[in-house]
């Protein structure tokens, strides 16, 4: 079991209609060890691959993205979320259904902050259906850049995201797969991930 | 002039209605080394305060707020926003209007994560007529808890939210003051702020 599913068992809680709460550490409270771990833990995932931008969607996405921004040493975009339908000359402009608050949000991002050279790492606290992801990927096209990846905490592996991203070709990288919660036992099983022989672990000693 | 001044005046804009556009590098995109050299900046502005946690408000302040919070090692907290007022059971309330959007957000902290032995660095990326930040030390206080000093980017001198805070007695540390601005001839003045003899400038270095 890797740090995240241990601190996922220790300090998440399982709420009634499969909600898992992690606002303890991960989107709310922010813990800071556990964040700096995710974010080694994404650049070793993702040795060998071309970053020079990171890529997330407000709110609860910024911390990670920052860390890793900063190990990286890349700049950190993160798209911007609103209700109402701004004009487009400026922006590029998808939509993702919010599933937590049951409605459509616009999400854009200023043209100037994404370009054609891009290699962009899309980064998230959670992964259940995709919809953010999906609002990500198209805008990282419309700007004519590349995905280098997603980064994901958390994946709700029941839910249908990680598998739609993996058979259109993305490298989806996420730390805990839930494969599935049990409410009333308040118990969590989690897909095991075989480690992968990245064979540079000192990457984590910093 | 500071580094965050020559960076506004390299890469802000100034639109019409007195309104500073910085999201080249902090507010959507953001410049990691900027945010980087703030976070040194405040701890160095600060030191001698002792301080266990690191509150902002989403969704801006969260990427300065981590990197602090990752210097101190102290737990980030980010207060939430929203329209729909909640029950205030397991949460501290506060309400801040927002000028930006024209519209009166609550915002809110679960109330496990302040407690009454915090001693809380409040941090944003603007102050204007603090709003955000009344709602902020509001929150603190409910939870008993002490403010530590209030941290900003970017303070709008004109306006009267940093006066009144250190009327109040915070220690209000704001990295740039904007005096003026001139949208026609597109300057900016700053208030001069002298160097303070904290004598600790390797902290810079990391």
């Amino acid at each position: 079991m890797n740090f995240l599913e241990e601190k996922i068992l220790r300090d998440g809680v399982i709420k009634e209609g499969n909600i898992l709460k992690v606002d303890s550490f991960l989107n709310h409270q922010i813990d800071i060890d556990i964040m700096r771990q995710m974010a080694y833990e994404f650049k070793r995932r993702f040795r060998g691959v071309n970053v020079n931008k990171v890529l997330t969607i407000e709110a609860s996405g910024i911390a990670i993205a920052t860390l890793l921004g900063d190990l990286y040493d890349v700049p950190v975009v993160f798209a911007k979320k609103s209700q109402t339908a701004n004009s487009t000359d400026d922006k590029y402009v998808s939509q993702a259904y919010s599933f937590t608050h049951k409605k459509m949000n616009n999400v854009f991002i200023s043209k100037p902050y994404l370009s054609a050279t891009d290699e962009v790492l899309i980064v998230d606290d959670f992964l259940a259906d995709g919809q953010a992801a999906h609002a990500l990927i198209d805008l990282v096209h419309q700007a004519g850049a590349k995905v280098a990846g997603i980064g994901i905490a958390i994946e709700k592996g029941q839910q249908k995201g990680g598998s739609i991203l993996r058979s259109e070709g993305y490298m989806v990288e996420s730390i805990a797969i839930i494969e599935s919660m049990d409410w009333e036992k308040q118990t969590i099983k989690f897909r095991n991930q075989p480690e992968k022989p990245l064979g540079d672990t000192n990457l984590t000693q910093g």
